[in-house]
């Protein structure tokens, strides 16, 4: 059996890589999906593929879109999915995307650092666990499949 | 006919008391459902109920049940969802609940200020529609029901 | 009991009235929903509430988020959907609305001239029922009721 | 990973089989499936199968039989959609197959002219992403493979 | 609470009838729905309302659109579905009625007589309930309300 | 606005009439559902209506299906259940319960003393909430209708 | 691309094996599923795995677990379900097995000879195709996958 | 053909390893998942992962984490359930396994002692097949692939 997990969070450090790489260290059977990681590209998808938009408001419109159907896309193929939580960043699409997997019954591992208890309890609460590391996400889905 | 609308958004000021008295000074017939308003009761309930808990973690554990016991009952009982975003706070919960709520197939519709357009772009995208007032999101209300 | 019916199909004429009334005469237990019946009303109402657009495209894009919440909270509410189509117009809503409306699990009554059987032959094939006329629609609506 | 991929559209003329060359081209790994391509078979499979039928009519509800039968299990095996319009033909199954797809949770990307923007809007609101060409269409689809 | 009851089975006789004038006489709060009850009427609704058809397959073809669009509705509107079986007729439409309520989750009961214990065995597996009269039926649904 | 509420437990005292006591006194707007309170008659119910079986076995099997039947429509009617553990009882139909309704998405209290931390665990996880008496539940239930 | 495909129907003759061997020689990329074909087998097997029964109807009771243990893995395994009615047998499982398909979304193909019209009128509505040979059945499948 | 079989039930001691064991020696297609068959890791995962927690109650809610992540996960990856009861433990988890999967459409085979009917008659009712050796579950599961 192999599992895919979608690493819905932030697209500005390379976090992601950190975790495929220690995943593939440990040889646990697990193909990764996310967003575009790139973020100038994702931010510039739209204007990319459709052209030049009228203003800054259009542009975002356009890149929303091809960004979202990649998510709803990957999503759907996911049997998991890792919410990352930093001191940085709006986080706005890693707070939807977490909602979203909860209301579509997709298992939900959510990372954040505990001085972050306060504001995501409510999603802390709908996840199936909340860890601190990327380490103790990979932990619980090595556990998934451990008999011993 | 009748429509049940949930109120995702912050509960620090009391922007959904205002759109409700708009609501009703319109006499449009919506019923509204939302998180409780006093913000430091929502902080609290899990201690009132459960009693004093080990420490500001727990604590928040705790509170977090009961809102989203509340959340996951009303959203289901509603055939709309408003989510308002505003500059000040996180916000992580009514991204969130957008995200629900779309997964779900509840019509969404998103209130932000328009400087607010890249952070919300991939929210914006999930909304079936955006506005940035509370009277724009009754108009598009009030249009559901109108035939002239 | 009383049924919610949806009325599918092109806003450039009164044939929704006209069924209306004819339902009313017979003193059926229907609650008839649609979309805005002001053609120039459903085109504008973008603008009407966001304000003027960059161009037409954009005017469109913004009617659409507007007419879409309000067809998909409608549908929603309906325990029935009739799709008229005519030789007049495109009509591509209400062919996108009689697919959504079989997706959906929706019972579906298809009103066509008998001159459109071959265009519309997947649709008829999706519908439960194919009439020429909306007196036909309502007959099979009044038919649900009856016992003898 | 490989997506498959379902391509609503008018049956006149060869656009499938360019937009298959051209993933090819780019070994996007893609399988495309969509209704009959043979537009004569396609009218003719009712009477092919089953036999001479009373009238066009006739002819014409057998035929769609098959082809409803065949466009159930190959929508069903699809992870997005794509719908062509142009304008030419009244493409009602285009938008038929398209408000199913959206109905369904299937990603939707639809390509159309920019000069249809009126009377598609509303099912390019439906849609996930709303382009022009048959290469933008796929190169939002490569966009969900890629990283960087 | 009230509760909607379809009453699926034969139309040849009047077991509705009796079946409803029992639950009435026990003032039990249940509301039946169920084909149309007159058998030749349900055989010529095609007819009826769509004229006269080219031949016997034809004329049961158009029948039965009306029929099932009158089950559909009154079978998403039902909390149960009551199924009789007896020793005459091919009751084909009272098998295809359990099986789909079963398939959607509408508590099933069936009544039939103990000899036909060998054919029904499968149905039986299905239903929630097996009983041999209609009596035993209502004591099934009057339980429900019933604390002591 | 007015809630259901399923009451899962073990049917050997009257914690339920004093459950529904305390939410009269409160004019709390809470409908209750549950099994059949009386204990002797859910065993009986099965030959009661069927007659007398030929082991206990087949008494069991005969009782179970009038009781699963009546759970299932109380089950589908209720917006949220409410299961209480104690230190009595084998309370498999408890867990029975209390796991179908998350899985049916229903949200869910679990009432349960202190002391049974250990084996409640997992299902204590599933659920929304956890308390340790009846006048909690209610708490729970009442904060979904305050506003302040 | 392979479809699974559940045959639905009689176990009293080889019209599977039939069915099989023409697919096998017409090389079509199908897998096929269907009920015990061993006709006492599958009325044993209640006793064979659970021992001797009280009676006939508990004996029957226990096969049909296992016969239906088996059809609910298999069918929600399968694409595509084939009912094949004739003028032997009571036939009820096939109807039943029809019902719950068309009821789970399953794409239905219906093989019936033509004097059978009137009693499985109500089927053939519900069926996506209706045919009269197991080659024709095979023929609808075939189309799916043909290009031309 | 392969299936995914979850076996619910207590990790006291080897009852899965002799089940796979066996299902090995007959060569059946089948995998096997289920939660942590190590009891003390069970317990402790919690703590493994996340370290020293305040209490008991605590301990064991952070194990309930990732036991329900991993039995979330593999449940909705498994084609039938198998949940198996004895005469020691609570088996509450393997009774709310139990309910989940019925009410997620997952065919049910439950093994229990005959000494056990009557606390389990509900369960027993739930499920689509009882037995009473894990022998008789597996002949339940190769009857699925016999044709003779």
């Amino acid at each position: 059996m192999e599992l895919n997990v979608y690493l819905a969070g932030q697209i500005h450090d390379d976090w992601r890589q950190e975790l495929r790489e220690t995943a593939e260290k440990q040889e646990l059977p697990l193909r990764f999906f996310g967003p575009m990681e790139n973020h100038s590209r994702s931010d510039n998808i739209g204007e990319e593929i459709l052209g030049s938009q009228h203003d800054a408001v259009q542009k975002d419109d356009a890149a929303s879109d091809f960004n979202n159907l990649r998510t709803q896309i990957l999503m759907q193929k996911s049997d998991v999915v890792i919410a990352l939580f930093g001191e940085k960043y709006k986080q706005w699409n890693t707070a939807m995307d977490a909602g979203a997997a909860a209301a579509m019954g997709k298992p939900l591992i959510l990372i954040r650092p505990e001085d972050l208890h306060h504001p995501t309890k409510e999603l802390a609460n709908k996840a199936n666990v909340v860890v601190e590391t990327k380490e103790q996400a990979l932990q619980a889905l090595s556990y998934v499949f451990e008999t011993q």
